[in-house]
């Protein structure tokens, strides 16, 4: 493995044809930031965006903003131009919750499509908020949570699942699910597949049409740079939407919220997927990621992320074997997402001493450093960097610090 | 009944020691602002602050702001404050989601609270989400709804019922339940009561713990002034906290959510009744409507707006009352809550009349205009302005175009 000299990585940037998307965000000069994957960074657009929202439609234009600015069309809105990154029709989603909440719609969802069948399974060391919301579910006596590990997955399938639970890119190993197969094989004994695309929207290719899946969420604060906690989106095919019903059945998907009737009746398509009042600030900013991933092109990102991860990951083996640094995702960039994680004994030492050091990535216990590649954001020069100033704490034993050892509510 | 006169009106503003409010928002000139009840206005503050979260926080500090600037500590911090309107204690209140989905929470919390009963007790014409989620909950087969109207909901209380639920002030009528007695009526039988105070919260003086109060949610989007579909927040009497269980049950619920584990162990205190991310440029909004309204002080403004809604009563059924016009709220101001609502044959046309003369107030289905008098941005020359020109508007009949009469999609 070679490592990426700052002259060929110039190079490389000057070929890049995203290289201008950098200036399309505000970030701190010199900054590398490899946690696109946990919060995205700030479009330019947003503050400006965010700003005309709060002042002239919501304090001039008050209530009548709901129609004038079309605020109740949002989730709608936005949801189409999510569903033309992850290959569904712009019917198929809408905006709504957190990556939670719409789990257990379309977990709950899920069941209602398969009467009779009660098993939901999914993965051990799947993200926690996947699992813990089926046990949310379990524990009413609604269904039971089916562990089986990735390659055992499809033995585990039988005519008890309901629905199968995966997220696409795995948040901490990056792994990547094979979509289309795996649906395939819960088709094959009459289950459904709902996909978690909080690690692969706006990052990887995702075609969920093609795939066959049923139903999908996915998170708007990662590669889409909605904002800190921004709103989710969730996705149910065509074919399922007019039998699917979701318990958590609030006033903004009753077909008629303005009637303000005591029996609720479902609006039709996605509307349904509704519950509370549209958070309008923050699907504003939400938006504004959108819109900006939409136009640079996500088979683009991925193409770029790709050559930036290996290039990173080859540097960073390079310079870290010798001192115990070890891959933990897959070695093939087109086999993993665009986060890469790493293992050692120091990891979370380690991470704070290259956060120390402008490099941003983050620890996930026990041992794992994770750098995500959110190429929007990134350039050759940036990986190059990375690399010299990982070879360089490493070297020196730089992440040995009392400091670089405690630990934080969140890293 | 007396009009009040422009002369009187601006007497009574040189003495209103709430006067200066006004100037803290950011609200067009000239405008009669009678919704404050469904879209709280923009406080003057709020754009700075929701600016300065998105550069500086989200944009230069990124990911390091869950610690840095508290963001993780936010919904118990908020929470904080708004369990100071309502007579709570800081730890019983915590910011999440919307009422819609808090109600699932606390509803199935009741459940777990009360094994073995199975009855949510509500009235017809509860604001329909109230409704709706108990309903989604039902089909699941985990609880029947059973509806009895406010004169008889003592008479409904019986060992089958495990929760009462019920709005404080009604969406529609403003109707003031009386929450220490139908509390008590519900612990006689062995029930929980829920309040839900979407209408209250920063308005009417709520006192959860004297009045024995189980379980609470409420709105951050009126009276709080939190911003277009702000975070909701809900309430746990410290007693219950140890045993109760909510079924959304995601990962920053958890007990330690960055351990990632398996399984889901409910955190102690409120922290249980989060489920995803927190939303945080909507929270840094709603903070800012918070602080405003509890710098003003709750008491102080139920006084005006009662002496405000009082007023504007009496001036509009004085000019009114020989069109048609009706008062459907309680005449005693004491009996309901900040806003007031009118029937008319023809309230739709009659609402966007009012609303092309600069008095927004809305229109609730089948017959009603609704004016809410939200005491921190109103003068009693607003009041006495809001009369002439409704005065006007009927006596010429100035309702009656075919541009009024038309529906739009939310009004």
């Amino acid at each position: 493995m070679s490592i990426l000299t700052q002259d060929a990585a110039r190079l490389l940037d000057a070929a890049d044809p995203l290289r201008s998307l950098r200036d399309r965000f505000l970030l701190p000069d010199g900054l590398i930031y490899l946690d696109g994957n946990s919060l995205g960074a700030l479009p330019a657009a947003t503050p400006a965006l965010v700003d005309n929202v709060m002042r002239q439609q919501w304090g001039d234009d008050l209530i009548s903003s709901w129609n004038k600015h079309d605020w109740i069309g949002a989730p709608q809105r936005i949801g189409a131009k999510i569903a033309s990154l992850i290959g569904s029709m712009a019917h198929e989603v809408i905006v709504a919750d957190s990556v939670s909440i719409n789990l257990v719609k379309l977990v709950a969802g899920a069941l209602s499509l398969r009467p009779g069948r009660r098993v939901i399974l999914s993965e051990p060391g799947n993200f926690p908020t996947d699992l813990y919301m089926v046990q949310g579910l379990a524990e009413l006596g609604l269904c039971e949570l089916r562990l089986a590990p990735a390659d055992q997955l499809v033995n585990a399938l039988d005519q008890d699942v309901a629905l199968l639970l995966l997220t696409h890119v795995h948040y901490k190993s990056a792994c990547l699910h094979d979509m289309p197969a795996l649906t395939k094989a819960a088709h094959d004994v009459g289950a459904l597949a709902l996909w978690d695309l909080s690690h692969s929207t706006g990052a990887v290719p995702v075609n969920l049409n093609e795939s066959g899946a049923d139903l999908a969420v996915g998170c708007g604060y990662k590669y889409l740079n909605g904002g800190p906690g921004a709103p989710a989106f969730l996705f149910v095919a065509e074919r399922h939407q007019a039998a699917i019903r979701q318990p958590l059945s609030g006033w903004m998907g009753h077909s008629d919220p303005f009637a303000f009737e005591d029996d609720y009746r479902p609006a039709s398509g996605m509307q349904r997927m509704l519950a509370g009042t549209p958070p309008i600030l923050a699907l504003a900013a939400l938006e504004a990621g959108v819109d900006l991933i939409a136009e640079a092109g996500v088979p683009e990102l991925f193409s770029k992320a790709k050559a930036l991860s290996q290039l990173l990951c080859d540097g960073l083996l390079a310079v870290g074997t010798r001192h115990g640094l070890k891959l933990e995702s897959p070695a093939d960039p087109s086999q993993r997402g665009s986060h890469i994680a790493f293992s050692h004994p120091e990891a979370h030492a380690l991470t704070q001493a290259l956060i120390a050091r402008g490099v941003v990535g983050d620890f996930r216990a026990p041992d794992i450093l994770r750098l995500g590649i959110a190429p929007a954001i990134l350039s050759y020069q940036d990986v190059a960097r990375a690399i010299t100033i990982m070879a360089d704490v490493l070297d020196t034993g730089a992440w040995d610090q009392p400091d670089y050892r405690r630990r934080h509510a969140v890293t």
